[in-house]
């Protein structure tokens, strides 16, 4: 056991990315939730603080244009852009996923041929995104159909026009082949949707060299911009000149303060905004990517990864044998940021665990789920999650 | 002239609401923007910082349950529905005004009978309540007819499945009749979709009252919430069972963590709930209501319509003469809490009129714009502001 002490304690030295820690507010509790939510970045309170006093207090209306609150939208979605492999220009901050999931879905119908009547959707996916497709199919006149994303390569056909699917199972970490699936979707002449928000901010997603046509994600997982922080969504520039939101709210109109009663789009990603954009949440979520400046997602991936593996080592060590079993695949092609385990009265487990620091948690009916983001948890953290969970379970 | 000065200070020290002001973070500057964002409530920064430090920083995702985050979009809505004359539990915070009125469009069309096939909208209105009807419009089979709100009781019928109409004309500052518009499309058998976005803590409303079936308005003017706070959905209580929302999102689920594959609402308000709700901004809209406890709406709606009528008199007196014509109806039953005046070259004087410490806004061609905040706005506020109007029009 103090082998894997000693381990967590050589690969946190050698760990490049250790120093980001600091940037994060944390005590000593091992912290396995960022996959919900991510920790508080250092300098979100400070930022947020000049936000309310200055700029909505002093500045007041003023600050729609002097503090840039007006353009923030796009600004922030060119934040996010290289962290999902998008060039500059294609991803705009706003509304919550589900919203962006509609925009999304609606959108792509629209840009299929004529004819194709048929929305796939992930049948494992987090269930939001199987209701607003069934809102989004219904609305346009299209059938739904669930489909394991294994399935999805076989059953696309001449009647699809998008594929929904998620490129981390929120519940069991495993990670969708996007480059392969999004081939396959195309292969049958259908736009691909992806949802990625339990990718962004922990694995390369490589939305342009994939040649992904939508995608949408939310930011308060390993993007850490706090407690239902803005989503985002992205229209690949090739399709921007024909997307055709569903909420054409006046934030995307051209000329927006033209206040004309006939709605022109505007260009590019703006395209996508609906309404007035919720500053607070917004320009906190801009402080908290701070944190990856000069930040390689490749690094991350590979620190993740590290964690991920680490983690399962220790399990196995400390856990006695047949209390859990791994739903995450341990190919690491097929593995997000978070280690499902599946655990009898695994609510009670949980609660354990929090109150012996480890805070992780349950997904019902019996999985205990652990996410581990590379800016801020180390082996060390791993390690102790590990032991604490085989103390519980011995 | 120094008369009215002398009015000014008669009336300020009469004014009950007065001591109000201090409950708001306001310099020198008279503030008549409040229509457009309201200034800063003096409580909210410390709540804000406790919600950024210690209930994200250090609570992190106990903060779901413990800070009361899942429950925040209720529960906020009720602290609006008394300033709206609703009952409890009617109300849902969240989204933009721009999503919520696709929610209340689309839902009233599903409402109104088999076979009605027409939304008619406000012509006057706020462009986006237009856009979005147009796209409600397309994707339920209707067809959109705008029209002046003065022409809807001779024009609706066994056709129109929903009418939306604005309280407050955003431009003119025109109240339109509630009640009997409210009837008289209730008459012809459609629904009755109120937008109160300039109406909403400036005057009473009386959903409840009226009869009328869904409404939505934003609260960063009048409620005082900051800049892009989120906005809000009444679905009357008759009708929640029924209401069926384009944006089934997983927290209006009835029930949201049984993650289930299919769809089932959740009863009451709730329903109108989308996605994860953006804490930052909701909790400090939250704060930001404190400054109603105790306040009756009618007496805001009193001292508004003095405000107004005052700044009227003080116009007369110091602008030279045919240089401004009002747009505002002299009428109070007519009249909101804001007052447009045409002028020629409007954009440049209101230029000046920042610079001399009298914010109002613009909008184009020709209209200077000045909303009146009663709970922070004085009569010697309001002879100022129009003293220097007449100097820069002198």
């Amino acid at each position: 056991m103090s082998e894997l002490i000693l381990k967590a304690e050589k690969l946190d030295s050698a760990d490049e990315l250790a120093g980001l820690r600091a940037q994060f507010v944390l005590d000593d509790v091992v912290y396995l939730d960022g996959n919900s939510l991510g920790a508080l970045p250092a300098g979100v309170p400070g930022r947020v603080d000049d936000v309310v006093r200055r700029q909505w207090g002093e500045l007041r209306i003023r600050s729609w244009e002097e503090s840039g609150w007006w353009t923030a939208p796009e600004r922030i979605g060119d934040l996010i852009a290289p962290l999902v492999g998008a060039a500059a220009g294609q991803i705009v901050v706003g509304d919550s996923t589900s919203v962006n999931v509609f925009k999304a879905l609606v959108g792509a119908v629209r840009l299929a041929e004529d004819g194709r009547d048929e929305i796939v959707v992930d049948a494992t996916t987090f269930p939001t995104d199987g209701y607003i497709a069934a809102s989004a199919a219904r609305l346009t006149g299209c059938e739904l159909r669930p489909l394991d994303p294994a399935e999805v390569p076989g059953a696309v056909g001449p009647r699809t026009a998008a594929v929904l699917l998620n490129h981390v199972d929120y519940r069991t970490g495993r990670l969708h082949d996007l480059p392969s699936l999004t081939s396959a979707i195309h292969d049958a002449g259908a736009l691909a949707v992806w949802d990625l928000c339990h990718s962004a901010g922990a694995l390369p997603v490589g939305l342009d060299a994939h040649g992904v046509d939508l995608a949408v994600g939310c930011t308060y997982k390993y993007l850490n911009g706090g407690p239902g922080s803005p989503a985002y969504l992205y229209v690949c520039s090739d399709l921007q000149s024909r997307f055709d939101s569903p909420l054409p709210g006046w934030n995307s109109h051209v000329d927006p303060f033209g206040m004309s009663p006939s709605y022109a789009p505007a260009p590019g990603a703006l395209r996508g905004r609906v309404g007035t954009p919720d500053i607070l949440s917004m320009l906190a979520l801009e402080a908290a990517l701070e944190v990856w400046d000069g930040v390689s997602i490749d690094s991350v991936r590979a620190k993740s990864l590290a964690l991920t593996d680490f983690f399962l080592e220790c399990v196995s060590a400390y856990v006695p044998e047949g209390r859990v079993e791994s739903l995450t695949p341990s190919a690491h092609a097929e593995r997000g940021s978070q280690v499902a385990l599946r655990c009898a009265e695994a609510g009670t487990v949980m609660k354990s665990l929090i109150d012996q620091g480890v805070v992780g948690d349950f997904r019902h009916p019996d999985v205990l789920r652990f996410g581990f983001t590379p800016l801020y948890v180390g082996f060390g953290d791993v390690e102790r999650a590990a032991r604490v969970l085989g103390e519980v379970l011995a």
